[in-house]
């Protein structure tokens, strides 16, 4: 599991600020998450193949996290993009993005297909063989969600020594690598856990900007490899972070030790704080394993 | 007059390749023509202040010349102006800012206004005493405008050595620079002529993007002392520039000589090419003095 973040600092762009947006890649898949201005040049200079964006989830509708999410509708149009494109985002996004789409005269040629979200529980709301996303529902000044991504049902390695000793049939390697039991030619059952072993372990990964200091979200994100957790603000600024909703370091810190999690990833920075460094040494007092989001950074988990 | 280029390029946003966005400075105001995605960013790296910025004229609803627009209205919001913000463009525009501001659940803190233009016919859509500004009715592929930039009424300079002569009140400099005559404490008029010389030349901009080529805008734009005109093309794609109603490089130098302006600046390139430097030599077919626009370049008038 590969993260990039695009951006990471809030409400404005700015010179060497980029606004919210992570490319998050899992099981080959990749999806972007959130897309403030600006977005589509940090992907090019991130070298993310364009083609291979299909599903993009949308947090809020804070124009930070989604500003830049017309442009490159358009932008993917303009590159003959044939491929259907799915949007997660909450309910509204779809007549926002229409409605200049059809102000400019012109339609995609793909299909361009709205998830709107309205719901104030946690949702499945994608899934494949390997990879399922939900929504974790976020406590900010707007209808928010973030959103965990978990990687499932990861293929067995074989135990090719049993394999070998019991006389299987390869073809039979990928029942065996989902989990089941084969019958042999003799009619025996041959369990699974003799012919293979574990394979890697599921990773997760929970994405949660933006929110206010809310530990009923820490129930979704319980043990996961990492949590991104929003950090507009540092402690000394926390009547400002009460007022508009959001979280300091200190406090994702709490969410990330409460929650049991691996790594914590800050991001989200206010612009006028000059050094993000004083958001690592205030989350620490609460919380060892911490990476500070940069834009351009790749964090692998 | 000065003019700087925010960007010059079209369609979609590149490392490097700017979406259109100018500055046009005059008469100590300062007018935003056009704001396609990463505007803001751009100004800041011109160091302009946007405290400054009272007036944005959108010339058409493509997204490469206004997605920049709520950003950076949002941005206005959260450096706490409260300056009134006059924005001119296409019918329609209101509501999709609008729309878009208030998804976000805020509003704007200082008055936004919108002037919606439909007309096809030049109109006076901005003056002062010394500025005016028309639209250009401009042939796209949607409803857009040109926009031109005058400078009116200059004041005359003052004939220090005739105001002595003919011992006139210093009191009088205003009416004097105004253009009118004045009568002296015998009662006898003095013409202004006597006491004035020219002052400076007032000073004209068309700005024509996006357009194809259409000699009809040239009753506009006659004798400009600088005319933008885009040249998304070369004239070896000039199929594409019918189908797209876009210029090429030297049908907009045709228009430079039709109309008879001082310097043409080409832009809007598309970026296929990977010189610009092709505009130009291909636009001096047909026309003397031209300026490449290139993102962050200032162009003095």
């Amino acid at each position: 599991m590969k993260i990039t973040i695009i951006g990471c600092y809030s409400a404005m762009p700015k010179i060497g600020n980029n606004l919210s947006s992570q490319v998050i890649e899992i099981q080959n898949e990749i999806f972007l998450v959130d897309c403030g201005e600006g977005t589509q040049v940090g992907l090019r200079k991130n070298k993310i193949n364009f083609s291979r964006i299909k599903h993009i989830f949308i947090s809020h509708l804070h124009g930070d996290h989604y500003f830049g999410l017309v442009g490159l509708i358009s932008t993917f149009s303009l590159l003959n993009r044939l491929a259907d494109l799915h949007v997660y985002g909450p309910l509204g996004i779809k007549e926002l993005i229409i409605n200049q789409i059809k102000a400019s005269g012109s339609w995609t040629k793909y299909n361009l297909i709205f998830h709107e979200l309205s719901s104030n529980k946690s949702e499945l709301i994608f899934s494949t063989d390997f990879i399922e996303v939900f929504t974790i529902p976020l406590s900010h000044r707007i209808y928010t969600n973030g959103f965990l991504f978990k990687e499932v049902n990861l293929p067995l390695n074989l135990n090719i020594d049993a394999i070998e000793k019991y006389n299987v049939n390869i073809a039979y390697s990928n029942k065996l690598k989902q989990g089941f039991d084969i019958v042999n030619e003799k009619g025996v059952v041959i369990k699974n856990s003799i012919l293979t072993r574990a394979g890697k372990v599921p990773k997760s990964y929970a994405y949660c900007s933006d929110t206010e200091y809310d530990e009923s979200i820490v129930k979704y994100i319980n043990n996961c490899d990492a949590l991104y957790h929003e950090s507009t603000f540092l402690e000394k600024h926390i009547k400002l972070s009460k007022t508009t909703k959001h979280s300091t370091a200190k406090q994702a810190a709490k969410i990330a030790k409460l929650s049991n999690v691996k790594l914590l990833i800050l991001g989200h920075y206010s612009s006028r704080y000059d050094n993000i460094d004083v958001f690592k040494i205030e989350a620490k007092t609460e919380f060892e394993n911490i990476v500070l989001a940069e834009d351009n950074k790749i964090i692998e988990i």
